[in-house]
């Protein structure tokens, strides 16, 4: 039996400690930590990655404190519009959805488009219309509704800036969440999930939906799940890049994370960070922002939690 | 000066030269050869690779018989809905839309998203209202009437298949455009374009708008366009996995591109094929299906026009 690994993120950006308050601190730390027991449970019995990365994101998307499903952030037009997407190292089978509402768990969606459609990648009202179809869960508008993003929507539209996450007036936090897990039969998976950007327009996608951007998971080499400005992980094929720089140059997962997040995404001018496992259980967890959300846990270890730098 | 070139796809899949006539033959060349001479009057004035490969696609996207902008397949809805990108060798620029209605030039789009957004990726209505900002040339619904796409539809959805593409009864062409150029300058640029599938529902998203996927253009390696049965060449990342191998292994773009088509594609199952060229100017037209739709020109060199194996 293989040992069983799992990482995850909640997003990356301007995370300062000085702009923190402990008890905010303490519920991003729970929240994480839930996060992670919920992927390690299905794992411990003996479950596939699959389904850990699945229940670790639900977790965090019902979560109100990360954009993504329930704390999914406002478009322009005061809508939250959520992308996600899942691969299974195992086969390099892959699911994804663009710009879905009112779906409770957007990464479950993705997970339904890849194993019960011959497709890879559903959109906007098509994408719902395949969920009413399964009768996957639906929330209502004010659900999602959480006054803080409200707020943070307002602020944007005065300034006809549009943030890439939560807020803190400045930059703020890049809103995403993340897992990436192998399970005892070896197998590599990764998951991502986003409620995008504030304030955005144009239905404008992300990395996040994006196999080979956002999500990557190959057995033969490592499982990958981003968090950043999407614009230049798209560009950059990031997931699948460091997965390329281990598979064709033989580096390692350590290696290939580096390069990639912190010489060619700096080159370009991508801010935002990764969260990579390979086969062996190594766990990577890279970032060039102030902070990234993250935790990891790899079997009969103890619980590794951190937010800055 | 670096000597241009210039290559083309007009789609893959099942062509027979026994379904052919001769008018019919004989259409696609005249179709394929001005889309070559398009592009070359741009890099003869010694014009950008970009702009060749807009204006090659534009003129493909205005000819009914290929399967993308007025020649676009039918939705299971009797809609056109149209996916495009574009990317820019030299600084990895890059611009994509998806599910596009009554644009008449979605590359034209595509790279508008590039130029003239912060965005990469726009879709559906979004993608729509940023044409209409830009006053982008649209076409009512008749102009994309093409009968025979429209007898494909009711064909498909009497047998409630989803075609790849045209048609021809059994499993059919598979529709897409595309092109890629290196200029004077020593710059390469990709570009694809598409209707997508006869009868497709719920939104479905190919590989044509997947930067990494569909498309892709790197000054360091080569310039990529693919065609086929999207959803395998989105879970292969085709056209930077060809980049990688030429990049991190030091595979010549011929071997490179074998290996993608011919080796790793065909194993997992998947259709089609690509055009690619490097900065050494080798061209290749690579496919596993029967056919591909294909053309290309060298400076000073003569046309070669192609559509059987």
């Amino acid at each position: 039996m293989n040992p069983y690994a799992i990482a995850i993120h909640g997003g990356a950006g301007t995370i300062l400690q000085s702009s923190m308050t402990p008890e905010k601190e303490a519920a991003y730390k729970k929240g994480l930590s839930d996060a992670i027991a919920a992927g390690e449970a299905v794992l411990k019995k003996g479950g596939r990655s699959l389904s850990a990365v699945e229940e670790a994101i639900r977790s965090l998307e019902d979560n109100p404190l990360f954009n993504a499903g329930r704390g999914s952030v406002f478009t322009n037009k005061g809508k939250n519009e959520m992308d996600a997407s899942i691969m299974n190292g195992r086969d390099l089978t892959a699911g994804a959805v663009a710009g879905v509402r009112n779906i409770k768990n957007p990464i479950s969606l993705a997970r339904a488009v890849m194993e019960k459609s011959e497709h890879v990648f559903l959109s906007g009202d098509g994408a719902m219309q395949f969920a009413e179809k399964l009768k996957l869960e639906r929330e209502p508008d004010d659900y999602f509704f959480v006054a803080e993003r409200f707020e943070q929507l307002k602020k944007a539209k005065e300034t006809d800036s549009i943030t890439l996450d939560h807020n803190d007036g400045s930059k703020g936090k890049i809103g995403t969440v993340g897992c990436v897990a192998i399970d005892v039969h070896g197998n590599l998976a990764a998951g991502t999930s986003t409620g995008g950007m504030t304030n955005k327009k144009f239905g404008r996608v992300g990395d996040t939906p994006m196999i080979g951007s956002g999500t990557y998971a190959n057995n033969a080499t490592c499982a990958i799940s981003c968090t950043g400005h999407g614009e230049f992980f798209i560009r950059a094929v990031v997931a699948h890049d460091v997965s390329c720089l281990m598979e064709y140059k033989g580096l390692s997962l350590s290696e290939a994370c580096k390069i990639v997040v912190q010489d060619k995404l700096v080159k370009l001018g991508g801010e935002g960070g990764l969260i990579a496992l390979d086969t062996k259980g190594n766990i990577e967890l890279v970032f060039n922002s102030e902070g990234m959300y993250r935790a990891s846990k790899r079997q009969d270890e103890s619980l590794y939690l951190g937010i800055y730098k």
